[in-house]
């Protein structure tokens, strides 16, 4: 039954992700923002999954058919880079590969908010970002949020979460102080993560990049997948900021706490409730 | 009266800035080099701006409007940038907002130094470079210059740089073991900092962001402003050397640093001098 | 005698052109990849090189005669980035300078094959990748190697590896458990080094700048200069792991650690054996 939620399983089902992340080594190709590459690389390589920054729509034909999961993210989107996502981002639906869309900072311009609304047409997996691009995106009017950084709780974008996820078929992730994930019916909660990842860039662009590697590892669940993703991401930030003295010790420890995550530690700090 | 410096002054209003951009969130759109964007981006996250790395032509009639600050930075110019960086410092001397060029590597080419000369004419508020770049930039001549390092110290350009503020207008910065600011008047001195900071690739990438942070909550007085940012930096970098062992750790607790300062460390650190 | 191998005389070597590289600075053009530009340029200025990012077409020929060595990485290669990458080791060639050719990912697409036939026919000095991507090269049959990662240990690319130098000309060095360099007669092997570098994005890519810095100061002897840097690079590695909790603590140990090697410090860990 959809409406009970044990706890116990889901804290069992985001480690049972991560080993296999960690065991099968996942390719994930990841075109994504200039700013990011480094981190979303990185991010991948800790938890075990092996990232390609493949962006050339020269490659596309090649190299998307041979990866396990794809990440879209249009942070830093110029016009030549469009076409390579659309086309990577097509090939995956079509070989039936999951795929993210991290539509970050879709309302910064007309431009972007276009290219999202062309993106979400080609059937993402999973779409991930903050309260005000999932906003945005569901309403898809044009607003001027405050460059990437989010002026809305996640809290207040459930309800436009689900029904990007109804219009779109994808799950819809809001990343913020309580992360949620929708497939439109199900509303679930993470509650890890720590303040202070706001303070250092990238780490949601990087939390979209694991997202991809955890579908790839379980393409018929992507909510599910998702959580656990955001589960571990927000672990692995909450034992770095025990360790940190400022966001850029805390960018480190994040990742030194990812790569060394065990079991009982994961099984003793996911949290993660049914909000809806 | 010009002529008289009041430190204590200097000092409080190095704070009174940096308060200013932590409380107000300055949103700073950065175009900037490949290289600097991740430490840029961390750099003003951790000062409490708001970074925006969007640097498409295609997105700067609709976003530019409504930033507080930008900046411009050549280090990896190329042609298809260009344009970009012209329309966004265009929009922001138009709309009356603060904008800083920095002309990283000026003299490594003819294309570079034309393409700065005409960014020069977009009336920027403040040109940040080393010595070599302010000199080659001021005396628009071509030399060859050593890559991205200096090889004049910043003393060494002060006439240059006063030449440079006085034909442009704008006030000049050179980053060295002594920081320079000038408006083509007044020569300021900041004595902050560390040499070490050299060994870190874009830390002057970096510094020319945070001017442009703090010129957006004082647009009025970019020589004080720039006084302010340039004064900081150099403190936390200072603290961070206390704690680092190379480069890498620098790098870690310089950001570390910029995020925990407090008045206290600020007021006693804060080192600048009327030098002219 | 070339079947001669002083050990001893081998470890002084790279005390020599480690501390050749600090004393001369050598300027170092990289057209790399955007995912390891932070971390090329870090590597470098730490080990006393003063890097230069300079990928436009526009700037090859006023810039790259003033440089002392090149590296071309073509991990996100694009067709708007390879005349830049010919027209620079064309220029480099013919001017007697030393590059560098990193075929990152080689095999991705028929396109990056390609691309990196045509960059080897002009004349590296030193061909530097994996295991999988030497032996893709070599063989310049189009496989499907699992993106940036080897599936190939280094000693299993010994013979592609020869062939490789005797037809390119070029010095060709397999990084790996055992790193292998090669002039298609003599094989050596550098042991230093440590597994969990792998984990950190871009330290191969770190490490093909550096192999330029090193040729850059002993360009008549492109395999010497290649042991020497892979050797002061591993090592660099293997007292940064000392140290690490984690690939982000161990990739700002390394650059610490590089910053400060002392000659006591190498001499006591060069490993080089001859393997044929």
């Amino acid at each position: 039954m959809e409406s009970k939620f044990d706890s116990k399983e889901w804290s069992s089902g985001v480690w049972t992700h991560f080993t296999d992340v960690r065991r099968r080594s996942p390719l994930v190709q990841c075109i994504t923002n200039l700013v990011s590459m480094d981190l979303v690389a990185n991010t991948l390589l800790s938890a075990g999954a092996s990232p390609a920054m493949v962006h050339s729509v020269a490659e596309v034909p090649d190299f998307t058919p041979h990866v396990h999961a794809l990440c879209v993210n249009v942070g830093t989107l110029t016009p030549d880079w469009l076409p390579s996502m659309k086309a990577a981002a097509e090939l995956a639906s079509q070989l039936g590969k999951p795929w993210v869309l991290d539509p970050a900072a879709v309302s910064c311009s007309g431009f972007r908010l276009k290219a999202c609304l062309e993106l979400v047409e080609l059937k993402p997996s999973v779409i991930k970002g903050n309260g005000s691009e999932i906003i945005a995106l569901s309403s898809a009017s044009q607003g001027h949020t405050k460059g990437a950084d989010s002026s809305h709780e996640s809290t207040e974008a459930i309800e436009a979460a689900k029904s990007l996820a109804l219009s779109s078929g994808a799950v819809v992730a809001v990343s913020g102080a309580v992360d949620i994930v929708t497939d439109g019916k199900r509303v679930i909660g993470v509650h890890n993560g720590t303040k202070m990842m706001q303070k250092i860039t990238a780490t949601g662009c990087s939390l979209s990049g694991l997202v991809a590697a955890f579908l790839a590892v379980d393409p018929l669940h992507p909510l599910e997948a998702t959580v656990s993703a955001m589960s571990i991401f927000g672990i692995a930030g909450e034992l770095g900021e025990e360790m940190a003295n400022g966001p850029a010790s805390l960018r480190m420890h994040l990742i030194d706490s990812l790569y060394g995550l065990d079991e009982t530690t994961v099984l003793s700090r996911v949290k993660i409730t049914r909000l809806g």
